[in-house]
């Protein structure tokens, strides 16, 4: 089975550390296939930066699709999850969504920690979007900055950790997601010092490609996630605009 | 008062008629000023297409909004809404969101009524981005085709003042909203056959976009809708990844 | 455009106030003018005392609403905004009502400051009337008495202020609502003082009304604001009883 | 105990009738005494009629407390509810909310089936009120006009209980309330007619007040229904003018 | 009127405590039969051993249901209520459930305190089940353990008053419900420490099911509650599993 | 990795079926183990079967847990999933939650078809229970009773098509879930004749029972899953008495 993990921020050493933590938990008849985003911005972390990314992300799936049995959007809040669903006619997964609905079967209210303000909402929007906010205990970020995204983990590890403890202390959280691309391989690693399940949103979220590829449910001819009909556009990628204007039906 | 309206569809006759429209119940001291997009499809009317023209929605008030007290998003499902809050200064309204919150002031429930199936799920997702879910009576569309966009008003006439009465006796509504930019103009046509008030989204946006200039309130510092910090972008248009890169703070 | 400010308190300092404070955000085809109500309380701050002051409202607007384009009622609670669009023919808003309406296309979570705890039940009530719980982020109200409403802006300046920015820092408002009639004219003095947009209920409500005029929208003469049939009643003021027994339908 | 029932129409038939009726599920110790509303409409059908009843059940309360157990206001939309819990000691309940928390100990969903489609919108603000949507299945009304609102139990008999059928068959409702003081009585008639429970309101609310009663719970000193401070009022009755000025905290 | 008062703990003595406390509120025509779990745990404290309470609460009402007019229980958390509602033709109420409703005519939100944080999950599910979430402003429960759960009321008494007032001061309750069957009786010993109306569950529930016997409403041949079709069983109770297979429709 | 399927219901033949078509979407390195209820009813179809049937799967499961990786509750309705997730150290699927989650990620909004009317309100509790019941499109059951429960899917293979057509275009599903155990495999062989994804419920709590072991994340030592405090019991199954009294903490 083949999943391609589209990583819709343009930083390659992203993209890597997201592979190797991944392999983790793979099943063992899964072979990941991982994309860098060629345009926007390093690391994304707005609504507004996500609609940008988002435009990428359909550009991405578009170009690569073939041979490919399920996609993962890799990035907490889910860039243009609703509208690859609505185009492609494969499963598509995002991190936000995975780590909550996987949440729900270890909890009954989950709470995200993350590493910076600017996320939270973002990440606000992507619950709302679950209709899972009944079950989200709550949002927390740390009150100091970091120096660069690529050690964050490393930087804040006390804080987020600290974190985890005030939700389930103070929010009543029975579970928690470890929020945000720059966080994948965290939650493995301190899941000794915090009493509830910690979910690594990637992990769920290729979890879940695999699962649904599995089910070898069919693509929806009716409904929210039918294809729109055919149409010509002006200033699209070439594979994009090919897709909406001539995608078999 | 200068008011920049961004038809996000690169339509220049839908452009043309909506300023056309919009005219009748725009405040003395108004000026309107209206742009095409200039990339993208001629009618966007899927969530997929919304993200697309989120992202030119964007690059557009980034070129224009020299001179300009408040923008408006011509497009009913709001394309880049929130994404514009957050990066700008100025006040930005939309079609939906301003059409039910006008609405909510005239009906305790109002209705949705639009000309095409396809929509249904974008304006679904509108609504609930509103959190105005309780208040929807329901969106109805007809179950015929048209054959033009542009004739559409004349077209599904019948069948749509049909879907405004159903609405009001199946579905309780006390108001109905006529969604779609090709339907501007249409409610004040059809206003004396329906017995409850009928929104046209277009007037409710600029209406909204002038009583918000006339407010002057601040921009946000803080909160959901402050600037996120600046960082470089690739493959960005000019205006846009400057504004990204350099925004004053 | 005539607008007919209603002030339900029977307080004529109050009334003064107010009109001067609202002709800051008139449009410029706007004449405002003003009553005061004839009898009732100096201040309402309760529901058992809107409900009274909900039929005052009611024969305050029978009497005078000839020639009239549009109505406000002038008081944070809005009493008898419901019964009032019921009865009437013409577009009415009142202050809680268009202040929430309004601060959904500033912010995702507004919240609301006021000046004392006696009135956060009422405040509540409008809250959920509009159904805009989701986006309230709460009411906030100062420890400390005042000694006279008339002087409340300016004896509680600095507290209200403080609750502005708790507001934003604790509870996540992205707009502040600075509800009651006594604080009218306080949003545009503190402005700067705080980082999000505030929002002035009498300037909100007024311009929304101003806004519902302009649209002409028919009455409703079905759904939840059709009139009731006409019915005779006994003890009421002649231009109530009269309109209820014989308005035309 | 003494139960003080107050009818908030000016029909003294209506008064009679609901006396007799609630007879017949009294508690053995339980006397009640009934008023009937001195000035108003003879049957309140709407929100505006309420608005100005609900001063009028204020009035009532205030003059006739002495040597009273609780209070039932004897109308369905429960005119004043809210008021009359802020400003008195006593206990009070109400028809519409009494019948819906009633019916959650028979049902899961109920639903309300009346005898005027002018009814609706009052009864669904109840419901609203009660923050029990979750729980009501829908309002039923016949599509048929009455003659007389006193022989409307006769006039409607088969369309009442064909929306009694209708409202378990297509809207899942659980058990059925019979809504409107005009209603009284008419549930133990045909409730063989109807295989699930019947919930009449004036039982329900005279059940609910003695039930109140015995608990002997003290009235609030804090919280929502913390008497608002005292205050001067002008044009109020003798009695409520007084108790507004002078009742002991 | 006979009331069946199912204690589902296997503890005597707590079923005495009950009986005793619950004199207090009787109507004076009802009479109260108290059965003790013949077996189970001494107190149940979480969802776990309330799904083994709740078949055994089927048991007993299966075995002594002749001869009585509604069933009371005895636990809050509610074990097994919804299906003994389901199955037996009797009104049914339960101590949370009750409390709850009760609670709704005495306050707009209530809190509930308890004596132990390992109820608050269960007693959290109670609160969900009833769709009252809107109107819970909490669960509060000690920081300190007690010795004995027999003596708790005396043990905590203290903490739990200020648990009280801290519900009332910090999450607005206005009115209290003191949870968990070593409670019952506590409400009207500190009733004049506390500035709102306290709720004993007991009183509540034998309250609410002397007045749905009062009601006399039919069972529900119709709807949720209707009886699932009879069928064996193997491995249950004799009266249970007669029940099951032979019940009359 | 091995996966204990509990069978709640005492039908050998059940079990053979669910294990023969659960092998079809099995990932390789999976070893299902399979129990049926040694007590029970043959087909549990009711709350309060359910509640028995909950009992006796804390049962099994205490007996059984040794030496398993992830525990799948075989019946839709979830009998006693929550008291297992607390009682515990095992990662715990079930049905219906699982077909609800996996759905989400298919469908904007789902629905479910099952075969008997007596089955609704036991699933919109699960329903309910999930907090999903915002896209829940609602549950539809054939108006035709069966023959025989081992064959429902071709007694009734007709109706239940026709049941997903109008999920899809009456209630607006994306995706349709076949609940209860006897209509697994059902989705499979139907597929192509319904125009959406068709969830099969025990693949999908397969699937989730799966990946959650894949996750390998702690039993919570905190929160709402965390093991209530040791107690002795009286009438219990000896496993499930000595884990109740000893399990490790």
């Amino acid at each position: 089975m083949r999943i391609l993990l589209i990583n819709p921020n343009t930083s390659v050493a992203m993209t890597e550390r997201m592979v190797a933590s991944a392999s983790r938990s793979l099943a063992p008849d899964v072979e990941l296939v991982a994309l860098t985003a060629p345009h926007g911005m390093p690391y994304i972390a707005s609504r507004a930066e996500s609609v940008i990314a988002g435009a990428a992300t359909l550009e991405m799936i578009a170009t690569h699709q073939g041979g490919v049995d399920a996609v993962v959007i890799g990035a907490f809040g889910d860039p243009g999850l609703i509208a690859a669903r609505e185009l492609f006619d494969l499963p598509v997964t995002a991190m936000a969504e995975a780590a909550m609905l996987t949440a729900c079967m270890l909890a009954q209210r989950f709470s995200i920690v993350t590493f910076s303000p600017t996320l939270t909402a973002w990440y606000e929007d992507a619950v709302a979007l679950s209709g899972l906010q009944g079950r989200c205990a709550g949002i927390r970020v740390p009150d100091v900055p970091f120096a660069s995204i690529n050690d964050v983990q490393s930087e804040l590890e006390s804080q987020l950790v600290e974190l985890c403890l005030r939700s389930i202390e103070t929010d009543k959280a029975d579970a928690v997601i470890l929020a945000g691309a720059p966080l994948t391989g965290f939650a493995a690693k301190v899941a000794a010092r915090v009493p509830v399940p910690l979910i690594d949103p990637l992990d769920a979220a290729i979890g879940q490609a695999t699962l649904l590829a599995r089910l070898q449910t069919i693509p929806a001819r009716a409904g929210r996630f039918a294809r729109p009909p055919a149409k010509p556009g002006t200033g699209l990628t070439r594979a994009l605009g090919a897709w909406i204007e001539h995608r078999p039906m």
